[in-house]
């Protein structure tokens, strides 16, 4: 569907709720995506908890639905971007609980995916313990995540709450970022 | 319920498989628990994924029926033990999700508590990295794991699958870790 | 020397440059020590790199004369101090150099000591990768850091460059660390 | 020097023992490296504790002679190889100090440039913390680690020790990570 030039990126979303920081950034990032960037979410609301026992039989087809379409959306990407709050200093078990999900099986979506990881906090640091929990998790899943830029965005509620505007100044670094993983999915791709 | 001297031992298991490995050590480490150390769990299968709209006011009671119960469940141990397996290199979203209910607001049952970790895998390293990651999880939570020994058990199949049996080191090693939690349980409280 | 009540804290510091934003930290974490805490350094600048050859025979005395100096420095201490910038993303080599040394052979002088860790950037992180990583080499050591409150100074130079001034809040954080250190000194201590 | 397919390799080897288990993989990984694979040595040991202040200008010109010869082989290469054992469950400070070194200023030597790790021990975890410290540190140096194989050697003595001898699983799993690096680092050139 994507022109042969587009980059096709999908996003996890690490919070469920409505009024999510994160799920504001999520939006933000793709009114500032490059044009050819067309960047989409898969949702991770209706996974369950994992549970091998689960899945039916040892195939794509005897996992949850919820599960088979996660996969299929990641699989379709060409790149993948995290965007997630920090929970107790690490991921938050919502969207390792996708991952879990995602990475089962031998050809898992993730495998030689392109990543990049953004994420919005209150506090002073910017989730970057989280995403450094985060990109431990891509060794094992084979994933390649971009060094630079880190969109680590401090006080989020003036900026991603409700009437919040992005700041110039991070508005162009979550551009940046887009760009660089643009780049970098065209320099994996050869 | 317990006498002067027990101390009670509330455990997570991250695992929600019925023939799950780490379901079995912690079976066995109830059985190998010494005499005045009281080991029971709180189960985490009923926990919803975290969602902070499903807190329907900003107090114990305004949270779902199952967290509240794993709440007062973790409030009512002198220590917590985690027995968990490690997902993509890092904690299973299905435990952490449990963390991340039971942390949430000022007065959560994890501050000040006497912790330790075990975890089985089939591979080589035994959890280890998923370790480290609750580790610095803890911090966040304020809990005080231990520092020695450290359960890292390899070859799980044979040791707690079907038919399986511990090594009688590894047994030796896990009733070594909980005598150690008791003995640092007993010396946090002064 | 110390009297009965006082706790002797000696403090290892990560940076050798003469400016360094950390070494003001440090003297300034002296000038507002409580009066119970009597705040001295343990140099490393003399400590060599680390190379097991150099151990001519297996005891303390087969160490170089700096090792054993600063081993007996830590080893007199009732709590460990480390004030230090975080060098790409991780412990400065210089350092984890001086830990390396320190911690060879059984008897150690890192066993069983509380410690605190406080750290200043330029950047907007404050040093919080580089203690994540000490931590971790705490587990080894079996020391105990505290966990709250964690010291990570932004804006280092504006705060403890030339002509700089700590911040109130800073230097009360500061303040309530070395409170906080001197509390779980004596916690542990029974 | 090298042909136009061949890839020039440096290795950083964190230990200065001259017995050193990791020392004996390093040269087992130049006998094993495939054909196309030139493994050479940048010499760490002369390299001083690191300190701002020994730097006379801000310019590859003003740091130490032994520093400039580092950076200078490390630029020369194509691919950077880590060989290192895990102190105090992190990266020896020996190599962490080569890092700092090397990593200052503007046109660092690792920027981009394709990373490998590999690592022997003597217990059973086989430097697997250490190779994640080094990873996050190539988050900021820029620099892109392959994922897999990893190569985590345990059981060192007798496989690296006097008179041992590489078990032929361990020698394959060696020569993997040098073809995998090789064919990582043609895919990023483009």
């Amino acid at each position: 569907m994507t022109g042969i030039d587009t980059i096709s990126v999908v996003a996890l979303v690490g919070s469920l709720r409505a009024d999510s920081v994160n799920r504001r950034l999520f939006e933000r990032a793709q009114e500032l995506a490059p044009d050819d960037v067309r960047l989409t979410e898969a949702p991770i609301r209706d996974v369950p908890l994992f549970d091998d026992d689960l899945i039916t039989e040892r195939s794509e087809a005897g996992m949850p639905a919820s599960v088979q379409l996660l996969r299929s959306q990641l699989r379709a990407a060409d790149a993948i971007l995290f965007v997630s709050p920090e929970y107790n200093y690490s991921i938050p078990g919502v969207l390792k609980n996708a991952i879990d999900w995602a990475s089962r099986g031998a050809a898992h979506p993730f495998a030689d995916k392109p990543v990049a990881i953004m994420g919005a906090s209150g506090g002073m640091r910017g989730t970057v313990r989280m995403q450094y929990h985060l990109r431990q998790a891509c060794v094992y899943l084979d994933a390649h995540p971009i060094n630079k830029p880190e969109v680590l965005i401090t006080g989020a509620a003036a900026q991603l709450g409700p009437g919040g505007e992005l700041e110039p100044a991070t508005a162009e670094l979550v551009r940046e970022q887009l760009l660089a993983l643009a780049a970098w999915t065209r320099r994996l791709r050869g």
